[in-house]
């Protein structure tokens, strides 16, 4: 099995480098990442600047990796139309260093990453570690990742292109089980916290307090809640099929 | 009502200026949009580096405006969070130079503004001209622009919250009428071009040249094909709830 790995955090980061380590167990590796932290990109790609591709020597044991001055999204893009030898048989994004959960998954450079090798019709899945920036414990997500790629290849079938994969931040041990789970609601408050420059000019930072909202038994925010290893099958049709058929009463004369 | 205008092109394009100048005529209208092209971010927000706002004076008769250093998407969230007086009863994001049709919406800096005004709950329409750039016709874009924003506000009710509109880029009078439509296929060949720079080390440029697909009736691509102008509702819920079924076969034992 061909695996691209690749991450919104950079290719210096620790989670992809556990996960491309991981998944040299499974398949034959090839990382293709950012050459810089390019988290809440969303599905950007880079079409105003040409992109710097730069192979890395000595990135890992029997890796060949590439850095990139794009965005992950053009990672996936440019790994798998010029730089792959082979059409790789699986898209891998992450570990990425906090969670990507509900309502946040549409600001994923991580998740974006996954969704773009679906659109190359490859299977693919988003792995992240729900937990605090800087006390993330990715044991979890390392040990399972082997586990959750060989599920979901058993299973799918190449059926439902991207996965989105979230680990509680916690050891093995405590991990409860695996739900299959639907994206749940995440909101902030007090997005923007504004400043002052040293003359006296107004800046303005995204910050924002992610609120206690009560989610649904079968939401992704709750299996973390609880301990479990989330995974929601995504899609990337955004027509609203059902609102068409409401749409038909509307009068359209022009 | 009070409309909250945005655009991917940048402030100083000439499909915004259009748009809000003509959706004067029904409600109050607010221009908060980037300060630069910021075309094919995605859903990107700006994250690692502060914002600058600033007030544009004597953008056009009546319109308050505001020019930001960020994406499309950056603008609406500040725009409702922070800029904004009273909660805007509507976004509308474009008039876009291009289409925005079919699988192409995702990369689409115009439909993410619309989408964060959704995420806000507020019903919001992306409007782009289907032309080649450098010649384009925004005369029906502009004509039709206050009766779509009618027809949608009449009849949607806030059911669906995010719609996205192309018009063909041909005169009002050549206008065979309006389709609702679904997210078409578009795909592209030979996406990456390397050139070499004077010091012999290769740069990429995404090109692609678009591939000549037969698209369903029922899609947005075709109706534009047939000079009708396409309304899609979309949704940006990216759970796959249909496979989720599927999945509940799969052994999760761990």
């Amino acid at each position: 099995m061909n695996i691209l790995v690749t991450n919104d955090d950079g290719i210096n980061a620790i989670g992809i480098r556990k996960l491309a380590n991981e998944l040299k167990r499974i398949g034959s590796v090839t990382v293709i990442a950012p050459d810089r932290e390019r988290s809440a990109t969303g599905h950007a790609i880079t079409m105003h600047h040409p992109l710097r591709i730069n192979k890395v020597d000595n990135y890992a044991n029997g890796i060949e990796a590439w850095n990139i001055n794009g965005t992950p999204s053009d990672c996936v893009k440019i790994g798998i139309e010029s730089l792959m030898k082979a059409k790789p048989d699986l898209v891998v994004s992450g570990i990425n260093n906090g969670p990507n959960l509900g309502t946040d998954v549409i600001y994923s450079g991580t998740v974006s990453a996954a969704i773009e090798g679906g659109i190359h019709n490859i299977p693919s899945i988003a792995i992240s570690v729900a937990g605090k920036k800087g006390e993330l414990n990715y044991e979890s997500a390392t040990y399972y990742s082997c586990k959750i790629v060989n599920l979901i290849t058993k299973y799918n079938n190449e059926q439902n292109k991207v996965f989105n994969v979230n680990f509680p931040s916690i050891s093995p041990d405590n991990i409860k089980g695996i739900r299959v789970t639907e994206l749940g609601i995440r909101r902030y408050s007090n997005q923007y916290e504004e400043r002052k420059d040293p003359m006296g000019k107004s800046y303005y930072w995204l910050s924002g307090k992610l609120l206690e909202i009560q989610n649904k038994n079968e939401s992704d925010v709750t299996a973390i809640e609880n301990n479990y290893i989330s995974i929601t099958p995504l899609h990337f049709d955004l027509t609203n099929y059902q609102f068409i058929k409401k749409m038909q009463n509307w009068e359209l004369d022009i």
